[in-house]
């Protein structure tokens, strides 16, 4: 008898009609000889309501308060979850993120789970019930109830995943898998059939919203393998898994794009040591987050121009930090630019096959876009370019690394 | 410094403009130098809202699965609370059921608390923060959540000022008090000052619904003061406490009706020993409380008619019940009535003063109202008639006793 942990998204439980699709899914799994832990999120648009409501008594609530708030919604989902699957005559039970045993630090809106205590659901589990289980939440030491910021439920299905030794972790989502690149804006985009957590970590970093990050570095701490999949077909998703030699032989698994950062520009910065390091703590100081930097010789000698990219959310307030330190520095006048785009692609063939790189520039290149900056890592190579070019660089890099075609290993 | 537990119903956290309004009372409460618990119910139609959606997936939700579903109405008023009397500068700390330490059995949906381990919220008060408790819930023995039934969130209130000791237990809600009959029904209804537990008790079970019954057994249990007022308001309202000389010396104290209940008669029930209590056990074996009782002589010899009430809600499963048995019993044909209502008359003074009664029944035949059924307890007398004259008789007898003047002690 295998031990299977699902997990289904907000979208997956919206109604409480796909309560009823879910319950099914459950039941035809478990009849199918497993047992079967759920995770579930909160219906669709829920937890958004609950934000608005905090947010008409205050811009700042309480952040051990909108815990306590936010955690209602996935409680509702637990409980209709549960009467669904009783209603059809399957024994179940519902637990909250406490009762669960997830015990987490005290970081209220963005805790991280310390322990799992499994005994109950274990018990359960022995005694033939299915567990059904509040994602997205749990308790710290002194039993006030913690959430694990957006997209958390992955994390808690992959957390009961590693703590249960499940024999397989399903993530339920609206989508079919993770895609080569984002099907709305290549139609060629292709369902990837397995991919590795470091590429599925730079996937979901670059902006591919199918797996919360922390999920995935928890699979892969713990080597949780995870099959993300739509609750509304019965195809095969995308395997998250270890890399393994097939996984090498592709150059490049996916492309991705991200045009939620902005750029911004000291120019005639005085050109010593040091002063990046001035620059970039007083940045730092107002807990922003710099991405991409690059620095380049001014036309007066002495001096560089640099150039940095941020969370475009955080775009008003890097201008305002950086133009003090221009003064302050004697530097040049700041400029910014958000209409940027960082395009990525990436792929762990890329540490042993060579000349990715340039053919990336000169896709790019071909197409007549200009590149702003550019960073790597082992496994991934972002441009920053145009904002307005965004979708014809994600199609050229698409077809220059043939990602419509599916590796041979997926023929098998 | 008092201890000061505040109790707010469903409609007076109804918006969030209301849940301001209520961080205000309580801010104003400790200002003026008291340690204050609050006790919230689910905001107006959120609980009905959610009983709908387990509705929609089954007329006979599972009972556990409920209470995890219906405590999130609470769940979500103190979260929204705490964050406001925080945003106004006032420590709170929100407390769920569990959180409280209000252990209770495990009668899901009707649990009833059992201890209350109120380390944690004394700590609270101590370090001078205000503790918002979530009411209407606890936890049973194994941390499953419980909910209290309806009303239930009076109960919490009442029990926590038990415990604590609370030096006033003030219940707000949207009327002015208890009043000496329905407001909507005469214009002459009083709001009553102070009114005694076992008078309270009877209204409230006559269908007078502003505090849960077994809130009011409770605080008469553990000696609770209770002042049931308006939230919307600075006016004193209700105080419900021990009964005292000057209670007595009042006759009656207020004029109850209750529409909710149904008439049933088994006509020539030959009368023989032991047939009224095979009667009466076949319909308690269908767990139908019957109300009043009378039974008369009929026309044939050794024959009886054996008239009933019963609730409307159980009105046709009782007439099932019961041809059944007069068939079995070789009784005549089976009657029922839904027309009728239940009037009745309050008043610990009538313990020690007579002819109470018989003013009730003039008054009654003043106005040509016939009396189809009488029962009595030491303070309340209760007349069933056609309810068609309900209001006709609740404005006779307010009018009959004087109600609507205050007594004695009210104008010193």
């Amino acid at each position: 008898m295998a031990l299977i942990v699902q997990k289904y998204g907000g979208t997956s439980v919206g109604t409480i009609d796909r309560i009823r699709n879910v319950a099914d899914r459950v039941i035809r799994t478990k009849r199918n000889g497993n047992d079967v832990v759920v995770v579930v999120s909160a219906m669709a648009g829920k937890t958004d309501e609950l934000i608005n409501l905090a947010h008409e008594i205050t811009p700042t609530p309480d952040p051990r308060e909108m815990d306590v708030l936010l955690s209602t919604g996935e409680q509702v989902s637990i409980a209709l979850l549960a009467m669904a699957l009783k209603e059809k005559g399957v024994e179940a039970r519902s637990y909250l993120g406490g009762q669960a045993g997830i015990v987490t630090d005290d970081a209220f809106g963005k805790a991280r789970i310390q322990s799992i205590v499994s005994d109950a659901i274990r018990k359960d589990l022995m005694e033939g019930k299915v567990v059904v289980v509040a994602g997205f939440q749990g308790v710290d030491e002194q039993n006030n109830i913690t959430t694990l910021g957006r997209g958390g439920s992955d994390t808690t299905a992959v957390a009961l995943a590693a703590e249960l030794k499940a024999d397989a972790c399903e993530i339920y989502t609206d989508v079919d898998g993770v895609f080569t690149t984002d099907p709305n804006v290549y139609y060629k985009a292709r369902k990837i059939r397995r991919i590795s957590y470091d590429e599925m970590l730079e996937m979901s970093s670059m902006g591919a919203k199918v797996l919360q990050i922390r999920s995935v570095e928890f699979a892969k701490k713990y080597s949780v393998v995870l099959h993300v999949r739509s609750s509304f077909t019965d195809e095969p998703g995308t395997i998250v898994c270890q890399e393994d030699k097939e996984m090498e032989k592709v150059l490049v698994s996916g492309v991705t794009y991200n045009k939620n950062e902005a750029k911004v520009t000291i120019k005639q910065l005085p050109d010593r040591p040091g002063i990046a390091a001035q620059v970039f703590s007083k940045i730092a100081d107002a807990n922003i987050v710099v991405d991409m930097i690059i620095q380049t010789p001014s036309a007066e000698e002495n001096h560089a121009n640099l150039a940095f990219t941020v969370p475009i959310t955080d775009y008003d307030q890097t201008l305002k930090i950086t133009q003090k330190i221009a003064s302050d520095l004697g530097a040049g006048e700041v400029v910014g630019n958000k209409d940027i785009s960082k395009v990525s692609i990436i792929g762990v063939g890329m540490r042993s096959h060579t000349n990715v790189a340039s053919k990336m520039f000169a896709s790019l290149a071909n197409e007549g876009i200009n590149i702003m900056m550019i960073s790597t890592s082992e496994i991934k190579i972002s441009c920053l370019i145009d904002a307005r070019y965004t979708e014809l660089a994600v199609r050229a890099l698409h077809d220059a690394f043939e990602l419509d075609k599916p590796p041979s290993e997926e023929s098998l």
